[in-house]
């Protein structure tokens, strides 16, 4: 099998895999425990918590883990909300958010926040312009995404973070898929939050982080909770998060070099596409003002719904998406497509191709072959016309 | 070490460990994607599904996986609620919940819902008499837990959920401690909701259950979440839920037999105060008319602070607690010592033993020992006066 949906889930890292294995066995106390084999898990946690703030250049203290990437963009928006003078009810957010945080609208409403949107350009991105003419006089916090799961744009978070500022704004990040695969460094990039998973960096399912900058006036969403520093109630899942910090460590060791392997095979499929004469077309065009992950293609392949391209893929073995995960199954298009006002007929037509650390040219060649093969064939399944939008 | 505190949390399987292996390397794939890798997944989840509903009779469909006790708690009280007629906004709980339901207050009235709690009988107990005098026509929901993490009392939960039924009121119940330890069986103790954890059954943190029996009119805490049928969002943990089952199935096999020991061992430990002439009693008798865990002794040591107690069975390598470790550390009397009218200078008296399936009684005449030490040296960290409590 070729697998080719990395920005879905990554399967664990052989020595994540071991860490959790050592602490499963030998470190299971409950770190709340005030007896030593307590004390030996809180100590692995306060190991896990320097080793991640130490990772994106924050402060130990900032470090919360959560079980997930999910959970941890709804706490570390619904408990700085919580911090917020009351004058500062408003809480804005990109269309292309993460479905985890479009889900909170409806709660954050019933609790008395206000909730508002904003598209980015036709390049995928959020300018200080774009910002400017949505903020209000009552604007607390904005959650912008580092990158975009199915476009891979990154944003200008150092830009937009510093304009924030100027405003008094609180500006969170959901950096789940920049975390370990480019620079996500908290102090540089200004940000009052970050959100992390483990599963997106070779770690454990179930675990992931919030990083609040220390001094941001947060309260808890639940209070009373007692773990977390009051952040996150329930037993504090130690070996899963020392898995992920190792994952993270391992990833990040390697991440320049993935890097520059991804931006290649990048290239490699781009120029296939042309090579190829194919009719696929990326999603935010190649010369759009705007900086991309390398790892994520997304790509509209004229004229065949994106499932029936990812059924073909995977009757060749080759696993892509048709989107985020998250809304796999959902005949409509996503939150992002919406977004970049891509219409719904070219929206059904999105594949995510994103690459993982042992990803070669060969996968690439072989995923071609098979894109080539449904274009030659251009059978029953092709819908509507054809655009000859030949590579980017 | 040995470790007397099963209670708080348990040591993973073996089988659990190398079913989490085996997933974490094989099944990586989302469950949510439609390709191969998350095809394989989405088979193991329903395949776990299928198996829990199985252990503890209900129906896969009731089946809800949840990052673990804590949030299988606050899930199921919240969708309950969420789902209930307008006019039925009132819930009921026990003051001895567990404190990730006590944290759910604030939340909860917030969102318009009234909370109130009720105190159990010395034993104790909830009995239909002190329900009756807490219900009211509003109330639309009760949370009561099976059994108690620091006394071990369990509830008698059918005829409970037999009389709220007939009042037209749903319940819910934490079983937690009581999950593979005893038998759970939803259809028996006509419960409408159940929450269960894996970390208390030989099975890796971070993940557990909702039962929900189907019927129940629930709705989404957070409207537009996709994963688990809208019941919690989030990627799906299926090599922990995978492990988690394992653990379930391999727990429940030895279940009889465990407890059957454990009954033993508590006899012995009992037998134990009374030839030793410890001033150690139950917080609840053993006389009382409640049916207890035999695993779970909850006990006040005349007259040392638990904390004291706690740290000398420590300085000998013995792991106990002081109540339940997700309030370790916070110096006040638990929810279950206040729910039992416990003065606060005995309720800072408070240990509890809890034993697990390898549990021997040298362990317990080892802890005895210490005890007796303890007694005999009667230092200065001896608190207050003596009430000859011996055994009970």
């Amino acid at each position: 099998m070729i697998y080719l949906d990395y920005a879905a889930t990554t399967p664990i890292s052989s020595s994540a895999l071991q860490t959790f294995e050592k602490l499963s066995t030998d470190i299971y106390g409950n770190s709340s425990s005030l007896h030593d084999a307590g004390g030996k898990a809180d100590n692995i946690l306060k190991y896990c918590r320097k080793t991640l703030a130490k990772l994106i250049n924050g402060d130990p203290e900032g470090i919360y883990f959560t079980s997930g990437g999910t959970e941890a963009n709804f706490l570390a928006i619904h408990s700085i909300l919580n911090g917020l003078p009351s004058e500062k009810r408003h809480f804005l957010m990109t269309e292309m958010e993460h479905q985890s945080i479009h889900i909170l609208k409806q709660q954050l409403t019933m609790q008395g926040f206000e909730v508002s949107t904003m598209k980015p350009n036709a390049d995928g991105v959020i300018t200080t312009d774009i910002l400017k003419r949505h903020l209000r006089p009552e604007t607390g916090l904005v959650s912008i995404q580092h990158a975009n799961s199915e476009t891979g744009v990154i944003q200008p978070l150092r830009e937009l973070s510093s304009y924030l500022h100027r405003q008094g704004v609180l500006l969170h990040s959901d950096a789940v898929q920049t975390f370990a695969k480019i620079p996500v460094n908290a102090s540089d990039l200004g940000v009052d939050a970050l959100s992390i998973s483990s599963h997106k960096v070779y770690g454990p399912k179930g675990t992931g982080a919030v990083y609040m900058k220390p001094g941001v006036n947060w309260k808890p969403v639940y209070p009373g909770t007692l773990h977390e520093k009051g952040f996150r109630s329930g037993t504090v899942n130690v070996p899963g998060i020392g898995a992920f910090i190792e994952a993270a460590e391992w990833t990040i060791n390697q991440m320049n070099e993935v890097y520059e392997k991804h931006q290649k095979l990048r290239n490699h499929f781009l120029q296939g596409l042309v090579n190829r004469k194919l009719p696929i077309s990326l999603a935010v065009s190649a010369s759009a003002n705007s900086e991309v992950l390398p790892h994520i293609l997304g790509c509209f392949f004229d004229a065949f719904e994106g499932q029936y391209v990812m059924l073909e893929c995977n009757r060749h073995n080759i696993c892509i998406s048709t989107g985020s995960a998250c809304s796999a199954g959902y005949h409509e298009p996503s939150n992002t497509m919406k977004a970049l006002n891509i219409s719904t007929e070219q929206a059904l037509q999105f594949i995510r191709i994103s690459f993982g650390y042992d990803t070669s040219k060969e996968h690439v060649d072989q995923l071609l072959d098979v894109f080539s093969a449904m274009n030659d064939e251009k059978g029953d399944y092709r819908i509507g016309g054809g655009n000859e939008t030949y590579g980017s």
